[in-house]
């Protein structure tokens, strides 16, 4: 088995299921700690900031720091910045977006935008929409955070971002540049962030369609857990396999564990 | 020429444009008025009452009765109707959503829905759509006004009921069935509150995508003005062409003038 230098973690499913975290999470940071392997949370939640979401991790016995925490509204940030420093943004989304738009010292305007960007936005209303509709018929790039359609919450799924972007794109024909998972956007900022190679590092999620095919599209390996959405048997037939799997991330360790000792 | 025993006439982009009359529109009403052909107006819209859109074109100077003005509201509060009467529906939607379904004893609830339907509404929110998403998972069937993707505004386009439709749609995977033109659901129901037969009544608009479709897709005859959206140009390529084409209403009176003499 490959000896991998770092590694990128999802966060939803893979280390935590709302507010209890998902068995083998804890351990298995500990294991990288212990043998100094570097890692970054990966999550396309683009509504909290890292502080925010480094704290959950904590709190529910999680290690994590701030810088150890990339997300969907980072990426996209970082995304803008790069096309266009000091760009015009129109933003519809969360605290977690709008904290990233201003780490990249990105101009927030309601009209004259360069980009157009949408991450998920529980207050989300007509007015929004409308604007960021007008914006992008007149020239403005458009960008979602990720595609997400929807959220699992206690009440069942309710609308996640990819659903809400489908009424600009729909409205204005125009479809956006996303940014987060299984897009190769946010995959490539990450593993540069954490500064190794994609052959060195591996991706681990839950989610097939959207971890394991950004881990596969950025030319990852990747390492599937049945502790989320997805399960092997639904899995079976596609034609691209993860690298690994593991029922849990306890059997991760013991399998880097077995491998060690050989 | 053909003889029409009736008229369905389209009121944006052929009676009206936004509060302005459009030339032709009353001398045409006045026309089929004096020569005592039955009409009815036929409107996408769904955010207004018949009353309200029988006191717009009475104040603009177009002759109207609210028995004479036919919505994609109504046609779908008597399709739900037909398909169960007093059903219970989870609706979004504005007063002449409303207003229809009440009108056909529908009940308006907000769980446990047998129909989930969506109309303009600029109201909307992110807990409306989590609750539609949340009903057409639980097996709710599912209903659009329409599917227009954008309405003119002095601002722009701004999104209309097809686009807030997508969030439901791209979340739960469920197409909804769509009633409005070019649907043929609204057509039928037009035709038999007129009381004539297809062959026998002519379908009046501009938008060449939803008033002209409709028609053709209903079997009858069509009459494209260009006062509105789509014009000759545009669709002098399309395989199906309008019965006729007038530049405006005044041109449509003029040629039956004409015909009668002969």
């Amino acid at each position: 088995m490959k000896e991998y230098k770092g590694y990128l973690i999802d966060l939803d499913g893979t280390m935590y299921k709302g507010a209890e975290r998902i068995e083998g999470a804890s351990e298995f940071v500990d294991h990288l700690k212990k043998k100094d392997l570097p890692f970054m949370y990966l999550t396309n939640n683009s509504s909290k900031t890292v502080d925010q979401i480094a704290e959950k991790l904590n709190h529910i016995g999680v290690r994590a720091k701030p810088e150890q925490v990339y997300t969907s509204s980072l990426a996209t940030a970082e995304y803008i910045s790069s096309q266009k420093e000091k760009a015009r943004v129109f933003a519809i989304g969360e605290e977690g977006l709008y904290d990233a738009l201003r780490q990249e010292s990105l101009e927030l305007v309601q009209e004259g935008a360069d980009f157009v960007v949408i991450g998920i936005d529980r207050e989300i209303n007509y007015e929004k929409l409308a604007l960021a509709c007008l914006e992008v018929r007149n020239g403005a790039a458009f960008i979602s955070t990720n595609g997400d359609i929807a959220i699992p919450t206690e009440r069942g799924l309710v609308p996640g971002n990819g659903a809400l972007t489908s009424v600009i794109s729909v409205s204005t024909g125009v479809e956006p540049v996303f940014v987060g998972k299984p897009e190769p956007l946010i995959m490539s900022r990450a593993l540069k962030r954490l500064g190794y190679h994609k052959e060195d590092v591996l991706m681990v999620g839950d989610n097939y369609n959207t971890d394991i095919k950004a881990g596969m599209t950025a030319g990852m390996d990747t390492l599937m857990v049945e502790t989320g959405l997805s399960t092997f048997d639904e899995i079976k037939d596609k034609e691209h396999q993860p690298t690994y799997k593991c029922r849990d991330l306890f059997h991760w360790i013991e399998r880097l564990n077995f491998h060690e000792k050989k």
